[in-house]
């Protein structure tokens, strides 16, 4: 079901409807009617006849008309009852303001859990609980309570009412934007983001979607719901609760399953969402993103009067990782013509009192600027907007033609500008007119840097989608056969990991490069199969009940010949009786030993809110010591496969160093392929760790391969 | 001489004096005679009677009355001469606005060095050139022509005349502060940045020192006269330019030494300097450090109505490296018995909905958390400020009581708090009350995270301080005669290095553990000398000509016996010769093997604004290929030597490994103590270079120096 007939309501009942000024019951009417909400509203209680002038009714299902919306304001232990009553009468959505849920810990979970059953059963969609509640501004539909949220084309979706009064507030101070609808998400018990991202990717009056999250109750479904959101509109995402301390306010506050880590930031990014960090750069991001359109090569120029600003955007911007091309020298010359001998021209643009007398010369160097083919965006730095009050009044007026002009520009050339300017909380008229036609205005210089950044990323994102790829796990349709049978067979021996030839087999048959190992049962045997395979060999006790072979004493490398063959296999056999005496031994595991090379570590896991993950490093102290490893939620690309061997600090060691070759890049970017289609094929395995793998100036080794398989495959999936 | 007859001039000639409304040289006189300057106005230009109602003298010598300070309005070219008749009338000081100078390059350093001679011969002290001028509030001598800046107790020092308008138009819209005085540095050509530095740490008007910095001329001495001034009053410092763009911008703005690095920023940092990177915060920090007594110990504590903000600032306090407590259960008891249930108390502390009816409980709850020993100052975040707008208006008085107790309670206490209020822009009088005590408030919550942190650093630096320690380098005063007499040699034979028995020698005079070597001048000798020493050996090229051993074949390594010894010898000849037929060839260096251990590298080399610096890293991939190093400037106490030990990435190679035990950190202290005092002892030396050091359980070992020596002396010290 839509959700249309909650935000477009037109008809509310407010339960739990007081006569008391100080109760949310009686403040929530107060409000629909100061803001003159059109449609009708139904007081429920069963104890008053009226209130603030209207009838009263004992129950929702004693309402005369028909039903869109309940606002409930009473406790948690009336909610079930209250819900089945709207069921009877046909109410679409629930809003439910009370706490006392999920953010609780177990026993609240319980109780909520119990609410979205009952929801689910009347067929009603519901918001909340704990939350502050919805504001459609379009339709005066306000159940908050917050007055002066301006109508306008941003989405604002958040887990902190506070949060939400920041921004809206803000808005209204700042800017001259608004909001077409607020959604406190509160626990997200019914309805979550991934449903109101797509309620609001189809919502005309919304241009953009912006969300302070906490936590996320479907972290995947949310990606693949974002990675197609974001092509068509961006999406603007603050997430809190990265330190200790963070997290246990965050999940004392909204019971989310708070603490998202660095895997949650990369695959935001990936899904094209702007992740801001600075609460101070969300509504920024936001109003510029849903004004501009964005910069669509990543390089943008300055312009500015006087050096600091100029010095202090250059760096900032080449932080951010934008481009300032140096301008073509036919813009410079147009430039030079324009302005006085003491100007730069390249890049930063310097108008060096050029503008004194004539602000609106801005205007003329921005129109030359953004011609140049190269620039893809603008931004202006410094004093316009005080020029008619630092120097004459009448300076105000030819800045004012500045921002008409500029206005238009940006139209023309679908260029943006952003404008930084010290006198923005003086309010000249000229800025208000630059923010008329989109162009967004900070007094802070950090700021308007970050919302040229944003510009370029949302740029990039527009050009790098690919509709194919959707983090959309499509569990078993590459699954083999012959793999699907291996995990069968360790299913029907009741046990939660593969052997290592087992698992060597299964990345084998999808197309890894694994060591020809042989098994053994006998000493014998075991000299037979190194005769085979090439020397030197490693011997390696094969046994479910043996997971770490090396403290076993499971392991013995570097054998070359029959007699050394033999003691190992008996002193491997002798060291498993005596570490495990019960375990069931099935062989010992003869194989060659890997040429030195490179060593890497590939492994998959299972991430609370976002399901398989894969983490890629170099072996040895890279990893263990230095932690130095890259993150992806699970399936990837052979586009992220790379970024992902890129990213890593070490990365230098694979490009080739005084000492060592290169390393074949594109192989380990195909091993960590196959781990993501392993992963998608067989939804039975919890965990892949191929440790180590040894990468060679052509080609690799898989050496080792340890596969764990869920306990419950149904509750894991 | 002191600058007090600049700061506070009496009488002011302005040198270009004019008529002519949009000439500097009319509005600097407009602008004293609008603001009241209680001194004398003298305008000089030898073809005015009369300018703006006062007599207008041909030349300052001209003048009758004594002159204190000159503001130079004409062309660079007119300078020199102006200066000597500045000089004849005994002026103390000039302001000369004119551009022109080493911000051109090569040719326009000349020129301001020609300046500077001449106000040198005069002695005039100068301010400037390439400046936006100099003001004095509380004097009313405004020589820039900025209107507005509000006299107070910050004095800001700034290479862009954009700056410091941002700066003084940021006190003026957003606090109560303004500032004891505005200098513009420009391009240092006399006074510089050290010595206004000196001048405000005395100015009794002074509480806090602001700085934007583009390029130091004496970077050492800057760090000298800041880690004095530092523990009596703040010293804020914008340090811009980072990027290459930043760099080119900087570069043409100032004619600055640009693009200063990372061992900048650590030394600003050891200087007890409070560098801000982002130049939103810069006002912002300033305004808190001299308004609030600092944090002494690093712990804080976070008030706030609700959970969102509280989050974001536990989020960012802890990124900025500060501890938040959990409050102890007496004063959670007593925060409970004032806050409905639902309150969270262990901090942050969340009143939750405790403060909707009467805000005046902040007060009490921040008396409560200001009581708890442990906390060292509170962050209250959110609606304070609000109360009065968004519910009822008579709760504004209820808050504006709050600020009232609040600030007396920061005085009692001397523990500072900082407010963040999304309600800040509105102005509402409760704020402006908490300002009036000095509590900073701002309407950005990371913003007010910052100061809170600022005022935790500064909290720091004044415990840190120890009298001793001042980036001096007592050149000469650690020198010992026989290490003295090594140098005299090399120089004797017109030598810019040292050998590499030298070297060892002359650290191993200072204490250090080097190898013990033996110069061998035939193949019998190296034999002999191989039997002194512990077994396997090295030999090395010894020759004046031949730096790099290793490219020239000159080193062979792991030699056991004399058959091996021999053969080795004989090929480093052969080799050497083949390298360099003309070299003059001291002998073979026999060094026996270094046991296996961690490969470090130490070096030190000359930095252009601050001098000798001291590198440290380890060796192999972890420097050369991944650049993983810490600089100091010299010299380094013991402490800084263990800090740059502890900052490299790769640290925890050192702490001991699954595979290798802990290094001793203690002998490698020593050993960068000992570069350090080697480097102070010998002024003669430009780098040090100890490629590899060896680290071990228990000591190390130093297996390689490499000493160059200046060209000259003289010019580098």
């Amino acid at each position: 079901m839509s959700l249309d007939r909650l935000f477009h309501a037109e008809s509310v009942a407010i339960v739990g409807a007081s006569r008391q000024p100080t109760k949310r019951g009686y403040q929530a009417i107060l409000t629909l009617q100061q803001e003159q909400f059109r449609g009708a509203i139904y007081p429920v209680n069963p104890k008053e006849k009226q209130i603030l002038g209207l009838p009263c009714y004992p129950t929702v299902s004693a309402i005369p008309g028909p039903v869109d919306l309940a606002l409930i304001t009473t406790p948690a232990a009336t909610i079930k009852g209250i819900l089945e009553d709207c069921g009877q009468k046909g109410v679409a959505g629930a809003v439910i303001i009370a706490g006392g849920f999920g953010e609780l810990g177990s026993e609240g979970r319980r109780i909520e859990d119990q609410v979205t059953a009952t929801a689910r059963r009347q067929d009603i969609r519901v918001i909340g609980p704990n939350t502050s509640g919805m504001i459609n501004p379009h339709r005066r539909l306000n159940l908050v309570g917050l007055k002066d949220m301006r109508p306008g084309d941003i989405a604002l979706l958040s887990q902190s009412g506070n949060m939400a009064l920041t921004l809206i507030t803000e808005a209204r101070l700042k800017s001259r934007k608004g909001f077409s609808c607020y959604v406190g998400v509160g626990n997200e018990a019914d309805i979550r983001f991934d449903e109101y991202l797509s309620y609001f990717l189809e919502d005309p009056a919304t241009r953009a979607i912006l969300m302070y999250v906490e936590g996320l109750r479907d972290g995947r479904r949310f990606l693949q719901t974002a990675y197609h959101a974001t092509t068509q509109k961006p999406v603007i995402l603050l997430k809190s609760g990265r330190s200790a301390t963070g997290k246990r306010s965050a999940g004392s506050h909204t019971g989310a399953l708070a603490g998202m880590s660095e895997v949650a930031l990369g695959a935001f990014e990936r899904a094209g969402i702007v992740v801001i960090e600075n609460s101070d750069e969300l509504f920024p991001a936001a109003e510029t993103l849903s004004s501009l359109p964005p910069v669509r090569n990543n390089k943008v120029a300055i312009l500015a009067d006087g050096g600091g600003h100029a010095t202090i955007a250059a760096d900032f911007l080449t932080d951010l990782g934008l481009e300032l091309p140096r301008l073509s020298d036919k813009t410079q010359e147009a430039l030079r013509n324009l302005l006085p001998a003491a100007a730069s021209v390249p890049n930063p643009v310097d108008v060096a009192g050029g503008t004194d007398a004539d602000p609106s010369l801005f205007a003329d160097c921005a129109r030359i600027i953004l011609n140049d083919p190269q620039v893809g965006g603008l931004l202006l730095v410094g004093l316009f907007g005080g020029y008619g009050i630092r120097f004459a009044e009448e300076l105000a007026l030819k800045e004012e033609d500045a921002a008409h002009q500029m206005g238009k520009l940006v139209q023309k050339r679908n260029k943006p500008i952003v404008v930084h300017s010290l006198y923005s909380s003086e309010k000249p008229h000229a800025l208000d007119l630059l923010r008329y036609y989109g162009i967004t205005v900070y007094d802070s210089l950090e700021i308007a840097c970050k919302c040229v950044s944003v510009l370029a990323r949302y740029g990039k994102t527009r050009k790098s989608y690919r509709p194919k790829f959707n983090f959309v796990m499509d569990w078993g349709r590459k699954a083999i056969a012959e793999g699907r049978a291996i995990i069968d067979k360790a299913r029907g021996e009741n046990r939660t990991a593969l052997l290592e030839h087992e698992g060597k087999k299964l990345f084998q048959l999808h197309g890894a490069r694994v060591s020809r190992d042989i098994l053994a049962r006998t000493a014998d045997e075991a000299v037979a199969a190194a005769a085979l395979v090439d020397r030197p060999v490693a011997l390696k006790i094969v046994s479910p009940d043996i997971l770490h072979k090396t403290d076993a004493g499971g392991v013995k490398i570097d054998l070359d010949d029959a007699r050394a063959i033999r003691a190992a296999y008996a002193d491997i056999m002798q060291n498993a009786q005596a570490y495990a005496p019960q375990a069931d031994i099935r062989g010992i595991l003869v194989s060659p030993m890997a040429a030195p090379g490179t060593e890497l570590i590939i492994g998959t896991k299972y991430d609370d809110q976002f399901g398989p993950i894969i983490m890629f490093g170099l072996g040895g102290i890279m990893v263990e010591v230095l932690k130095d490893v890259a993150f992806r939620v699970l399936p990837i690309s052979l586009l992220s496969a790379g970024r992902m061997i890129e990213e890593i600090k070490s990365y230098p060691l694979l490009t080739g160093t005084r000492n060592t070759p290169p390393r074949d890049k594109r192989a380990i970017k195909r091993l960590l392929m196959t781990c993501s289609e392993v992963m998608e094929a067989y939804p039975d395995i919890l965990e892949i760790d191929l440790n180590p793998v040894i990468a060679y100036e052509k080609g690799l080794q898989v050496v080792d391969v340890r596969i764990i398989l869920k306990d419950d495959t149904a509750a894991l999936r």
